[in-house]
């Protein structure tokens, strides 16, 4: 071993030079990376013991914060760029392909499916939204029987298991199919921009490094067919105040609608193109 | 804004512009560094999606498994090597100085003040140890009512607050005084090498890495005196198996004592070289 005990200039090394020859690959990569990383950050910011402290105590509060419904190192992870960097890395965006942003805590599984043109406002409050776009491949030719999964706020900023018992049960949620035209239509509501939960360490954090808790109004979508690839994404009306200061960065440019006013609310015209399954 | 939007190319820029103007310099400089080594990391290991819930899943579970008497992110931070690198920046070496390493969990205040050649082992096992010494300036003269607070394992590995009622209370503890040639002295046991608690996230990580939980066996001691810095250390026999493999990278080579086979058990020459006060 080239460095058997501590020593403070070589202290990443010291670290790397224990492990095992029975770590796999992947772990040592893994590991290499995060322990060289995490000494730099203690090497450029020198902390003092009690800063230390402060961060040990920070990380405790973060797990001890977590829940059945509440995930606050994911919270963490959006805030600091990292969830959407991962999906960034995963999801390396195929041509003109609709880009991918964050899933999010409050997606449902088993949501209605409706017919083209039916409203999945249950709750009978904002203002009325018209959406319709296509489901196209990269070429521009339509993919019919694609399913299209939207899900989103209600007017007042919150999903409808935020709020069991306050509104309908699977308000402004619904499954459409695209048409043989690639076509698909709803109607809803023009999306609310809400806060993350910031009532825990995240929420501290934030503050201390001066940014809000919003999230940038959107709707959600997945959309998926047969032998092409699936896509996790939004899309954001371009008048939300908070497109530049999304706490969980879930902006991409690409993702910004066309959202008009219309004599009775306003309208959309949203396609979605897919990759083909590799 | 030069990058209003999430781009994975500029990731770590984009999370780091929206720091506000009321942001602290010094939340600016640990955040800074912070964001821009965590998106290396990801950047560099590209974590696929069940990766990513693996590493949230690991740190939940390690801030979920601390409490009032078992802290897992110190013990984390122990095995990647930070709390000793914290430790290294906060007391660079002054010269001949005896050298730091870190407190540990098992320090307890108010332990008995003893005369010197008093025995700190209340229990009667293990291999009896004389310890003496000098309490010494950089220049080499005595330090006289210097307290020398030392702290160790019994022979079954164990510290007397880890078994309580199986041990006395206060067995391995004591504090003595340097008389005015410097000189303290003392008996104790051998000390014993023992597993740091390993049936948590940090232990299962150490198995992935192919690494043990064993501490080198050592003595603990804070020595203090007026006008100079306190120094809390250790002391470590030569033949103990764990030297290179301590779990906490506690060991620095300037701590290896020269424990001596005697006709009744072992003795050591141990010195502490204290640097004045700034």
């Amino acid at each position: 071993m080239a460095h058997p005990y501590f020593d403070a200039e070589h202290s990443a090394e010291v670290v790397l030079e224990r492990l095992g020859p029975r770590t796999s690959a992947r772990t040592r990569e893994v590991m290499s990376s995060i322990v060289r990383h995490l000494h730099e950050v203690v090497k450029e910011t020198k902390p003092t013991h009690e800063e230390w402290l402060e961060a040990i105590g920070f990380l405790t509060r973060t797990g001890q914060m977590c829940s059945d419904w509440r995930q606050e190192f994911i919270l963490l992870s959006d805030t600091l760029g990292v969830t959407m960097l991962v999906d960034a890395l995963n999801h390396p965006r195929g041509g003109q392909a609709t880009e991918h942003t964050i899933l999010g805590p409050f997606y449902v599984e088993n949501a209605p499916r409706y017919p083209n043109g039916a409203n999945l406002c249950l709750d009978h409050k904002g203002q009325p939204l018209q959406v319709r776009g296509r489901v196209l491949d990269l070429e521009g030719n339509p993919i019919a029987g694609a399913t299209v999964d939207a899900w989103q706020t209600n007017e007042d900023g919150f999903y409808d298991v935020q709020q069991k018992g306050l509104q309908p049960d699977m308000n402004l949620r619904g499954v459409f199919a695209s048409e043989a035209s690639g076509a698909y239509w709803f109607t809803t509501v023009k999306p609310r921009y809400y806060p993350i939960p910031d009532d825990g360490p995240v929420g501290q954090l934030l503050g201390s490094m001066d940014r809000g808790p919003e999230r940038a109004a959107h709707i959600h979508f997945i959309v998926k067919a047969p032998g092409f690839q699936p896509v996790i994404t939004h899309v954001f009306p371009p008048d939300c105040p908070f497109l530049q200061k999304d706490a969980v960065f879930g902006v991409k440019q690409s993702l910004i609608g066309d959202f008009r006013k219309t004599d009775t609310g306003w309208s959309l015209e949203w396609d979605f193109v897919l990759e083909r399954a590799r």
